[in-house]
Order: C-alpha cells, then sequence, then structure tokens
C-alpha cells in the first residue's frame, strides 16, 4: 500500500526511455528489464537457487500451460506459484489469450477439426465468440474455455504479480475487418478483466493487472487501442501481438504507433520481443519491460550469445556461435572472452561442446546460465545508458 | 609425500569393517564412502558447484568414455580432467576394462562381426589378445585397441587421482577354463600397467593405481586373483566382476572369498556395486568404496530413494517411489519428509511430478541431487556405526 507500484526514477533527455522501479510484493525490478520465460514455473534448466548470482529479477509464466499442467488448483493450494516453483521473484503471467492466436491460426491453416490434436503450442480452436474462447486440449484433448473471468481466476490462483487481461492476438496478416473485431473483443474483455479481478480481491498479496494494446499491423487500429488501453484503471500496460510473424520493421512501427497514447506513469510491457537490437530501439520508444523465449531456447539448441569487443552496446547486434560446431573441439577458451560470468570464468568451449555432443543434461543448464546473464548484463548497460542520457 | 595415501582411523571391533581416509592432491575422502559415476566428466544433471553442498567426496569417470568423446589429448591440453569439467574433487577413472566384458558379451551373444554398431555402451570386440583388446567404436566406427599401457596413458592423461590397471571383466556365467584364461591376462596385465606406471613418472601431481581382483564365480579363482593381486605393489585393491549379472548371493560370495586375502592396509575399492542392503553388508568385509550408476540413473527416470522412518540403517532396504506417478499429483510433501536437502526442504512432490511429467530439466536434477545426498548421508550413518563398533 505505501511503496508505490512504479516509480519512474529518471527520463532520457535523448528520447522517451526512462529508469523506473516497479515494485511488487515479491521483490523490486529494475527497468528496463528482460523478463526471461518460465513457462510451466521453471526457468528451462535453471535451479531457482541460481537466480540471485544471475541477477534475474523477475520472469514470465504461461497461464495456458500452467492450467493444463500441473493445474492450477495444486498451484493454489501450495500457496501460489511462488511458492509452488521456489521462482522467488516478481512474475508475470500471460493470460492465454496469446494461445488464442496459435489455435486460431492452427484452424485457419488446417481448416480442420481434428478429433485429437498433439503438440504442446497448438491446441485446436473450437470457438471464439464475445464470451471468450473454447478449444480442445493439446494435453488430454479435453474441451476447455477460455473467458476473461476465468483467465482473472487462473492468474490469481497461480499468484502471479503482474497478470495480463485476456486478450485475443490476431493471426499475421489479419484482414482490416478481422484485427477491429478482435481488438473490440479485446477491449471488451479488458473491461471485463478489470470488474472481474475487482470482485475477486486477492488476500494475500496484492496482483497488477496490464492491459494489451492490439490492433494488428493497422495504424489507426494500433492508435484506437493504445489510446483505449491506456486510459483504463489498469496498473499497467503491455503491447501484443507485435512479434507474431512481423517483419522487424513492421514491429517497429507498430510500436511506435502505440507510443504516442502510452501512459507515461505507468510500466509499459511488450510481450514477445527480446532481440537485442529490437529491444535497443523499443526502450527509446518507453518500454520497461521485455520478455522473449530466444536467449533460453537458443541455449538449448548450443547458441552462445557473445558481446562484441568488450561492450555490447557499442554495436546493435549480438553474435551467436554454435557450440555443437567443430570448430570448438579443442578450444580452451570461454564461451564469452569478455564476460564474467560463473560459466565462462569456470569452463571452456571445448568442455561444453562435448557436453552438447553427449547430449549431456548440463550443457544446457551452462549455457542458458551464460546465455541469461548476458541479457542481464545488456539491460545494465541500457540503465546505465539512460541514466547518464545517451539513450 | 608427506601425508599417507591411506590411513585407518578406526577398525570396528564387530567386523572387518574400518573407517579410513585417502588422501589425493584434489582432496581427501573419508571412507566408506560412496563414488557417484561422472562417466563422460559430468554427474549427470549435476552442476559441480553443487558438489560441495551435496557433500560428494570423491566421483568416478570412464576411460573408455572419455577417449571416445571427447578425447584424451584436449582433457590433458586443459589441465586434466578436475580442470577441463571443473569436478574438483578426488576423482577414480577405470581402466576401460569393463568395456571389455561388453564387448565380448555383445560379441558372444550376436556370434557375428556388424561392420558398424551404434549404441553407447556396447561397442563390437574384434580382438582379446595377450597385448590388448582391438573393437570398433560406437561413436565414429573407427578401429580402437586398448592395451595395459594404453590405459595407463589414457588414465594419465585424463588426470584422475586413482587409476584402474587394464583388466578383462568376463561374461557372465563363464566358464572355468574361460574365467581362467581371462584372470590369468588380467594378472600380467596388471604387471604391465605397474611396469607402465613407474615409467610414465606423472608429473603434476601423484596418481594412484589399484589392481582389480577377477576370477568369475569360481572360488579358487577368486582366492588366487584375491591373493596375487593384493601382493603387488599397487596403491589399492578393486574387486570386479561381482555386479555383472550374478544373484546378490553370488555377488556377496565373491567378495567374501576375496576378503580374506585384502591387504589390509591398503584400501579397497568394489566396482559396480551400490545397493544399500550390498553396501551394508559388504562394507563389514572391509570395503572401502563403492561407485555405482544407481541412484542416479534411478532419479533420471522419477525413482526416489526414501529414508525408513528417521533412521535410514535400521533397515536394509530404500523405498524407492515413482514420482511420474499420478498419487503424486496434488502431494504437497516433500520427497523424503525424513531429508533435509536442498530439494526437500524447498520443494514438492505435486512440482516434482509436473517437471517429470512435462520432462523438464531442471526435475532430473533435482531428483539427483536427493538420491546423492540420500546416499551420502547413508555413508555417513555407516561411517557413524564404525565409529561406535556398531557395524
Amino acid at each position: 500500500m505505501s511503496t508505490k507500484f512504479f516509480k519512474i526514477l529518471h527520463k532520457s533527455k535523448k528520447s522517451k526511455a526512462r529508469l523506473g522501479k516497479i515494485h511488487t510484493y515479491h521483490g523490486t525490478i529494475i527497468t528496463p528489464s528482460f523478463v526471461p520465460c518460465a513457462t510451466k514455473g521453471t526457468l528451462k534448466g535453471i535451479l531457482p537457487s541460481l537466480l540471485k548470482e544471475i541477477k534475474i529479477q523477475v520472469a514470465f509464466v504461461n497461464t495456458y500451460h500452467l492450467v493444463m499442467s500441473p493445474g492450477t488448483s495444486v498451484i493454489k493450494k501450495s500457496g501460489g506459484i511462488h511458492a509452488f516453483s521456489k521462482l522467488n521473484i516478481p512474475l508475470m503471467s500471460d493470460s492465454g489469450g496469446f494461445q488464442v492466436f496459435s489455435l486460431a491460426e492452427n484452424n485457419r491453416k488446417k481448416n480442420t477439426r481434428r478429433a485429437d490434436v498433439r503438440g504442446d503450442e497448438q491446441p485446436l480452436v473450437i470457438k471464439i465468440s464475445k464470451d471468450g474462447v473454447t478449444f480442445r486440449s493439446t494435453f488430454k484433448g479435453e474441451t476447455l474455455i477460455f473467458t476473461p473471468e476465468k483467465s482473472i481466476e487462473y492468474q490469481i490462483d497461480i499468484g502471479s504479480d503482474i497478470m495480463m487481461a485476456f486478450d485475443e492476438c490476431t493471426y499475421y496478416p489479419a484482414t482490416y475487418k478481422y484485427a477491429k473485431e478482435a481488438m473490440e473483443r479485446t477491449h471488451k474483455w479488458l473491461l471485463r478483466c478489470i470488474k472481474k479481478k475487482k470482485e475477486l480481491k486477492e488476500k494475500d498479496y496484492k496482483r497488477y493487472l496490464y492491459g494489451i494494446i492490439q490492433g494488428g499491423t493497422h495504424k489507426d487500429l494500433r492508435n484506437i487501442s493504445s489510446e483505449f488501453v491506456s486510459s483504463q484503471k489498469t496498473d499497467g500496460v503491455a503491447i501484443g501481438g507485435v512479434s507474431v510473424h512481423e517483419t522487424k520493421k513492421e514491429m517497429r512501427e507498430q510500436v511506435k504507433w502505440a507510443s504516442k497514447y502510452l501512459p507515461k506513469e505507468k510500466p509499459v510491457h511488450l510481450l514477445g520481443v527480446g532481440q537485442l537490437d529490437d529491444i535497443l530501439d523499443l526502450v527509446a520508444y518507453g518500454i520497461d519491460t521485455f520478455d522473449c523465449v530466444e536467449p533460453t531456447r537458443l541455449a538449448r539448441v548450443g547458441k552462445v550469445f557473445q558481446k562484441n569487443k568488450s561492450n555490447v552496446l557499442k554495436t546493435r547486434s549480438w553474435n551467436a556461435i554454435d557450440i555443437k560446431n567443430n570448430d570448438y573441439r579443442h578450444d580452451l577458451s570461454p564461451l564469452d572472452k569478455n564476460c564474467n560470468c560463473y560459466v565462462c570464468t569456470n569452463f571452456t568451449k571445448a568442455y561444453i561442446h562435448h557436453l552438447f555432443k553427449q547430449k549431456e543434461l548440463i550443457g544446457y543448464s551452462l549455457l542458458t546460465y551464460h546465455n541469461l546473464k548476458f541479457m542481464e548484463d545488456f539491460f545494465e548497460r541500457i540503465r546505465e545508458k539512460i541514466a547518464s542520457d545517451r539513450l
């Protein structure tokens, strides 16, 4: 109650970039910040006891995945996702809405309703209506309904600190007509989410709600959505649907359009964007937090993020080498000679190459650790630059 | 030079069990001790930074696997397996001889020489002669020769603290004639290993060599082998070939036969035995160290070791539950209510069940951690019992 949810510490004189502080029951996030994905309640390959030394401030969990397994009842019973997973840092959750997109796209592509669908990310949508979304689960094939109210209930049970309103993330490219309908649905759903959250009144600790800006690739829809969502009584705002299949140029445009209407006093999250060059450009539009699976997913296939020279911000792109490459078989240098993380100060490329070739479990952990530390270092530099008005 | 390799701290008044101390350049092992397997230079799923808190004193690496990948040259170039893998504890290595067994068995069963063989553990033996073993690698199909001299060279390059002499582990059941031939070969190979080690004179730190007792399931051969190996100038003695396909009864008999001739002043290692009831019985025959993949391999398929009541030594068997069982879906109790390890003090069965169901990487790490801690606790109890003459 006493501490404000979001506080701006410094505004850059050069852009809309700002240094901020998000306060939650489970800790404080200094922004801009990266939000690594702990989709199913685990940061893949990383024991929670390591979060502190990697300096991870916040993570992202996925409501759809957690509803499917282990189910929200056991998470609630155990005192929430923090207690359940021991991810003792602020956690954000999505609404399940992103799945609406994959469902719709899946449906559109296949143009068929298969009786049972396997696979993790693409359940079969049965119906999108003004009430919500009905779909068939990919876990056990059962029929499920996600509505704005259900989504909020689920997220409160999960116990994330920052919740997203239920939205429809339209497929790309969506027609103007469809994008408008989906956006209007998303706005109505936002009002229902706000209402539901008020009714439920979480008792143990305060949750915060972000509305989601949609509108596809259409400028006027993005403007309308940004203005509408920003004007609602939410704790923060998120921009959705920008990293679906758009080009980088389109994605940046969509953020730029929205940025004009973004509330200056609320934190802004960008959903699903995490490439370094994008982050650098979009921080300048006032984005405070970014979630993305890329650094962790790439780590698990052997891709190593490396700083350019000694300063990662000197150039806009990162190098990524593939540790599985035979060039590294006898390479006794660290993953990144400019990195001082546990992995780079202890292990050689040759050792991690060997672990990957032999599919040894700690190979995935070590590379994930390094890539996450890389991201944290990257954001630390960004914050330094903002503090000194150089971004 | 100054500190003795093996020191007996206490002899039980009830049996041949003893409390000891093995001193190596990379640390001290209080015996009896468990020796978990880090086959390919990694304790599967466990970051080296965790060894200390699990209280792992020593680990086992496999020469055959390391020769195949990453190769001994890169290990040597990086300063040895300790520097390469950051397993900063005393390490034992086998000689590659156990593979002789799997090769021979493979060959015997198939009775055919296939041109290319895939699979991790069963390369194709081409020839066993008095000189050594020629076989085709399962990694890339190349022809390889292991001789006593090669084995010692490899192990010195790997840089383990405790090396095993090159032996032939006969298949089970072996005829008397074959077991005798193999044993005699093993004895001759031991002399060549001792000679080779003397010639090579490791410079960086002292390595220790154990001879291996063989003889199959034949009492007189075991007696001969035990007497011969024990009388050689090695730093320790190992008993091999007892856990191949023998019954528990046969295995214990083989150790019992050997135990009469075991040197009282040298440490004794038992190769490949690690079930709790066996350990309890065999410690009483004077075994000091035991390597076994069981606690870690079972962990990776979801099997959880649990203490019986509050004292694991009250009964001779452990309980193992399968965390994948649906009974644990909503079980908020720890893996083992009598365990105070990091895993049991932080996580619930329900969470780890969820991780296993979703094939999440840290599931394997958490269960391996717990099972290893269970083994360390188990040996701590054994040492307490010996110290107070209760075993």
